[in-house]
């Protein structure tokens, strides 16, 4: 899916933004850039720094003279805008832009572009009538204007996380340790009572809410087997250290 | 609930992140800046220019000496992480950190600090293990270091929409107690293993994983004041009854 989506340039003033987009879209896991009417130099130190490993997307990027050459191809062109126009136009939200990428992007033949004006005027109208909807990150009303590659990297993010649950492959808890039973947290429970009666920390005969409120927060914790042997472990250690103390008042 | 979340920086060494992270905190309306021990001048013509606007929120960034300082009053400290460590703690996607936030952000005092590290190492292990989750901004698996500025960019764009969408359903405030504070837990680290020494089951010259594993538990928990209290009072018992010498400072 993320290699039928590429990344629509147009004017754009500096090289630094050039390289920022290319890293943030090799982050993402995009390679498809087309730069329309660069208003500067792509291959410089600069955007080389700002991609930062991700310089091949710059290699690699087509250069057009117009919109409708870098798009030619385009099943779905969505241009980035930052406020509503006078002539109203089909406005979506990132994430329901990553809604609709799975669907589009099916055949083949798919391509979806991305379309980002320049850093200090934006898409025209002109550019913006070319796309079939207009998405635009909500953002700040009194200070709406974001950086190039920042918007490009919100946009990719929201491909990415497409891609990933489409894939059913959304990034799960690495934490694979077996979880306690309920029957070694009640052995913990009963554990704890006897030592914190044997450090005198607990009267059962005036009990207060005391075992309930440590059961509900170890409970809300929901130990592993390894951290139940820990804190067996620990009670162990106290009852030892209570029975060993000198002998006090009894 | 913006007003509640931190955007803490450790160790950053370009200026120009710094103004890049203040533009696109200001974009998606967060405005609470702290920057812990950084490496670089914070206000220079680099970091001016990339906030582009922004640059109030490089004059009242807070600066620290330590991670501490910096999240000591808040309820919750999620670290930004590149990769799984040894040992595995509980890992969210920028989505399901969304999809907590409003929750988190009730309380007049809930303070959400999202924790990021220096440009070249990220986070330190002792630093995500003094954070109760971390958040994995999924990326290529062959190209995974996002810009400084880019990661911050996509936690506060997953911050704006949970905000948006709070707007549309508000969660009622719960009748929960407070939560304990960073500090708070911090200070129940430290007793806690004076009290595992005391008992003689924690040696710190071969600490293995024994601090770092219970750390983890109870951060998993959550604990409330009230419960942080029960918890401290234990400790207290369980010195006195191994017959060290009580708390003195806490």
């Amino acid at each position: 899916m993320l290699e039928r989506i590429r990344i629509v340039l147009i004017g754009t003033s500096h090289p630094g933004n050039i390289g920022g987009v290319a890293r943030a879209m090799h982050n993402m896991g995009l390679a498809d850039l087309a730069l329309v009417a660069p208003r500067c130099e792509v291959i410089t130190q600069d955007s080389i720094s700002r991609a930062s490993g991700a310089d091949h997307l710059l290699h690699q990027a087509s250069i057009h003279a117009t919109l409708e050459e870098a798009v030619a191809d385009c099943t779905l062109a969505v241009g980035a805008s930052a406020r509503s126009r006078t002539l109203p136009w089909p406005m979506i939200t990132p994430r329901e832009l990553a809604d609709r990428l799975p669907g589009e992007c099916l055949q083949a033949t798919s391509r979806v572009a991305l379309v980002f004006g320049r850093e200090d005027s934006g898409l025209t109208n002109a550019e913006l009538q070319r796309c079939h909807a207009h998405v635009h990150i909500p953002t700040n009303a009194d200070f709406s204007s974001l950086n190039l590659a920042a918007a490009v990297q919100v946009l990719a993010y929201e491909c990415r996380m497409a891609w990933l649950s489409q894939a059913d492959a959304a990034p799960t808890p690495a934490d694979d340790d077996e979880q306690a039973t309920h029957e070694e947290l009640e052995r913990y429970f009963e554990h704890l009572e006897r030592a914190l009666i044997a450090i005198e920390f607990h009267d059962p005969a005036q009990p207060r809410q005391l075992m309930a409120r440590l059961r509900r927060l170890y409970l809300r914790a929901r130990p592993e087997k390894m951290e139940m042997n820990i804190l067996r472990g620990i009670l162990s250690a106290t009852e030892k250290a209570a029975g060993s103390r000198p002998n006090s008042a009894s």
